[in-house]
């Protein structure tokens, strides 16, 4: 038997923190026939509040350093203020959206950061045990459209800020079992661009050993990097497709598929 | 067949603003067998936050008027900050919690209050269709314990603040027809006190004709005639008991049982 499709997108700040760019998003999100998830980063709002309370963020190579005052207002932003505005808007324009933490129905279980050589304070890491499927699978044949946030819990009680690229590829890795699944990265760009500065100048298509190849050239922006690695990890994984595309043009024909070979 | 029982507790302000009670209240809910559900309130930390960020909270006749910029705080405190510190606790004690806003699922669907002398700004009103009693009752199957914060939505996209023994006592309502309903108020004083000075003056049971009694004697705290007008309505409706409780004796000897005759 074939298995049902499902199709977990995956958002980020900057399309976020610009509500029309938001609700536009969304409506073509609500468009996507069958099955899906969202999942939502975090954005600009939560580091804003943070200062209007007087406290500073603290950021080490781009990542947020969460002490147990950041996380209260993380929690609060992502988890109250962001998730529920997107649920709202879903719930809106037709979408039968539940908003998650990992806490909610312990969907899904991160483990505190180990301290190396710097302590990210209160994040979470994902492993394979971390995700709940069974659950989803059973929101999912409740009708609901699965609406993650990035806050998770430990198990123990204690909240963690998790990144919403990893969630995304962990949750569409643990559904691979019984979904056939597709994975999209949405962001301000049409996809992975061979020069960062033409916006048409999309790689259609990425295998392993493209990837590779770009990297020795150092021809792919930083930032994506981690992106490309958790995409291939996923389709390695069982996910049947990766695309990374720009989150206001989900039906155009720009965008980067990445392939197993 | 006998309908399956469900408890619907709910919990105020005063238990959720200290941390040991809360975690208190939570064990002993923890051990109320069969299906459960949670209704929690505000509490001070929104009003606190609310002045640390410069914006004044106005009360009228004790209830808050909630503008825009006060909702996105409430909003971000009750659903993002209490709600998920009390089902990460949960959790953590084998309860397998879920968080809920009114827009997640569209499980509860309230009424922007019509401006009359007062306008109240995003405040929720709640009619007996606003639960959506089929979802709540494929959470229960799930196996899960759903977690409901004092955030609603228009479904129009507005979220909306409610008053949470006006969610307790709707959701008990709702799910009469297919449970036996036994509806739990939980506060800081051992049930309705004929002196409320005496914390041992419970009044065991009340029935519509004591209550118009009490009533008429004055002898009723302000407070307590909306808890006690929602708790009859609801025993009216078809909840099977309505109890009136101190958050940390549930298992106690004394308490107030609301009876229909």
């Amino acid at each position: 038997m074939r298995k049902p499709k499902v199709s977990v997108f995956k958002i980020g700040g900057g399309i976020i923190d610009h509500a029309p760019d938001l609700q536009e998003f969304l409506r073509q999100f609500s468009q996507i026939s069958g099955l899906k998830i969202l999942v939502h980063g975090g954005g600009k709002g939560a580091s804003q509040m943070l200062e209007k309370l007087g406290l500073t963020p603290q950021l080490v190579n781009g990542r947020r350093i969460t002490d147990a005052a950041t996380l209260d207002i993380v929690s609060m932003f992502y988890a109250g203020k962001t998730n529920k505005q997107i649920v709202a808007a879903l719930q809106h324009i037709g979408i039968n959206a539940l908003g998650l933490s990992g806490a909610d129905g312990n969907v899904i279980q991160a483990v505190k950061r180990p301290v190396r050589d710097i302590d990210y304070g209160f994040v979470g890491d994902l492993s394979e045990a971390s995700i709940n499927a069974p659950l989803i699978q059973g929101l999912l044949e409740l009708g609901l459209t699965p609406v993650f946030c990035p806050i998770n819990h430990d198990g123990q009680g204690q909240l963690l800020n998790t990144n919403a690229d990893t969630i995304a590829a962990s949750v569409a890795k643990a559904l691979s079992t019984n979904y056939e699944v597709e994975l999209h990265f949405c962001f301000e760009k049409n996809g992975v661009l061979r020069d960062v500065n033409d916006e048409q100048s999309v790689i259609s298509k990425i295998t392993p050993a493209d990837y590779a190849e770009l990297k020795r050239r150092g021809s792919i922006a930083a930032g994506m990097l981690p992106k490309l690695e958790n995409a291939f990890d996923a389709l390695n994984y069982g996910v049947e497709k990766v695309i990374i595309e720009h989150a206001l043009h989900l039906s155009g024909p720009l965008k980067t598929e990445l392939c197993r070979s």
